[in-house]
């Protein structure tokens, strides 16, 4: 792999995939990369910027996992079906790092956050066997929020289907960065938190997961192409503000950390009736 | 608009869009357009060709609406809700007309057909008003059959989620062709059948729809953007397999035909176990 955290920014109007080589006051210096999800070649350029984008342009689909965390099922008091529960975003559901996440006036009533391990696919893949050899398919793999809008996915409102709640335009941030599988060789060892203004509100280990990385990916490429790009939001564990009847407020700040990995920190900016609808 | 049927072909190894002129013994006669989706142009050329490919290459999702027409609900038993039952397949899942559908081991036991009226998006779109100019924003109209695994479908295997069990490779035909907006004023004046080897298995009024076309478009479009080429597959009537116990077998050949306007026909191609597993 010719990156380890693989980052997206701009520098005098173009934008660059680059590795990120360092955090500091002064800003994120990076590496810069050429290519694409077919390969990436470090050029001879160092960065120094002050942002970091969304780490993908664009995706083919954002595949969702839902109910997969053993405390989350208890909370929900949901049965672990046969399968892993799926559900979609669309591309214009992603969002970067940093960025506000604009709230439609319709989804602020029941807005919730579900902090989550992301996996990033690397080549298209139809077929894989679970005993799949992740770093052969996955690129790798960062923090994200699938943002939910609980007044659309309660079954009164849409049928009880999940992705109108939570395909609005940036509900699935993601990043800063996508550290490469062949730093993170097993996903089912990292822990994570979400918070919201600093509060902890969700916390786990990824080995609580019903169904593992390789298991949802020999779920997902059944009969089915799985693109170069796809994004995979695993599921997110207890603590969603659904159960507590706590819901985001405008200005409210997510942060979902990968403890000794990541963090994304995202602010909630509702849009008003006025100029939106 | 450049024409009132859209159809997409090969001559010599190059593939183009076209208008549909005649339907002949000797093939189909065609006039060449230039363009995409942004606006097409008609050239001088007329190819005469014996296939039509699906009428687009590719879509950045296929929105699906479940639970659209008042008597399918009744036959579901099923409440409706408050909006638009919403669910999704991807790219892959497009297939042509007189295209074999494949399936997956997997989902060959509880397989059912579902006829449609497709809706074919012809620019980016947010925030629709409920009474929008359907030319607009609608570049014509299709049959789609939204093919379902319903083994997948069901609630204790994918705790009720509907995305999966329908986002097999190929299962999302549609054509032959794409009748332009501007030659189809009003979507819900529409009657079609969907057959299985000949028999009527569905019949419906596009007026029995219980969300409209503008309306699906309203809420589809709320705080969330929907891309030039989308596709809207809006919902199946009464008639499916699933609430008769009556499964698509290998070799069966389903039509959906809007009467008057097209017919589109595949034939369902089992996979066998060894080669595809």
């Amino acid at each position: 792999m010719a990156f380890e955290k693989l980052v997206r920014y701009q520098v005098e109007g173009s934008i660059y995939y680059g590795d990120l080589i360092e955090t500091a006051e002064t800003g994120f210096k990076v590496r810069r990369l050429s290519g694409g999800l077919g390969g990436f070649q470090p050029q001879g350029d160092i960065d120094t910027v002050n942002k970091l984008l969304c780490p993908l342009e664009k995706t083919p689909i954002i595949l969702c996992i839902g109910l997969n965390y053993k405390k989350h099922a208890t909370e929900a008091s949901l049965e672990i079906p046969d399968y892993p529960v799926v559900f979609t975003k669309p591309s214009d559901a992603l969002a970067g790092p940093g960025e506000a996440i604009p709230i439609s006036p319709g989804a602020q009533s029941m807005l919730d956050y579900e902090g989550e391990l992301v996996v990033v696919i690397s080549k298209d893949c139809k077929n894989l066997p679970e005993d799949v050899d992740l770093s052969e398919y996955v690129l790798g793999y960062t923090a994200g929020n699938d943002v939910s809008a609980r007044n659309y996915q309660l079954p009164k409102a849409g049928g009880g289907q999940y992705s109108y709640a939570k395909s609005f335009d940036k509900f699935a941030p993601i990043g800063p960065y996508i550290v490469s599988s062949s730093v993170i060789k097993d996903p089912q060892s990292l822990k994570y938190v979400t918070r919201v203004n600093g509060k902890t509100v969700q916390e786990t280990d990824t080995d609580d997961m019903i169904w593992s990385v390789k298991a949802i990916l020999r779920h997902l490429t059944r009969g089915t192409t799985v693109r170069a790009g796809t994004i995979i939001m695993t599921g997110t564990p207890a603590g969603v503000g659904f159960f507590r009847n706590l819901f985001l407020q405008d200005g409210d700040m997510v942060e979902v950390e990968i403890e000794g990995v990541m963090k994304l920190s995202n602010i909630i900016k509702y849009e008003d009736h006025a100029s939106k609808m």
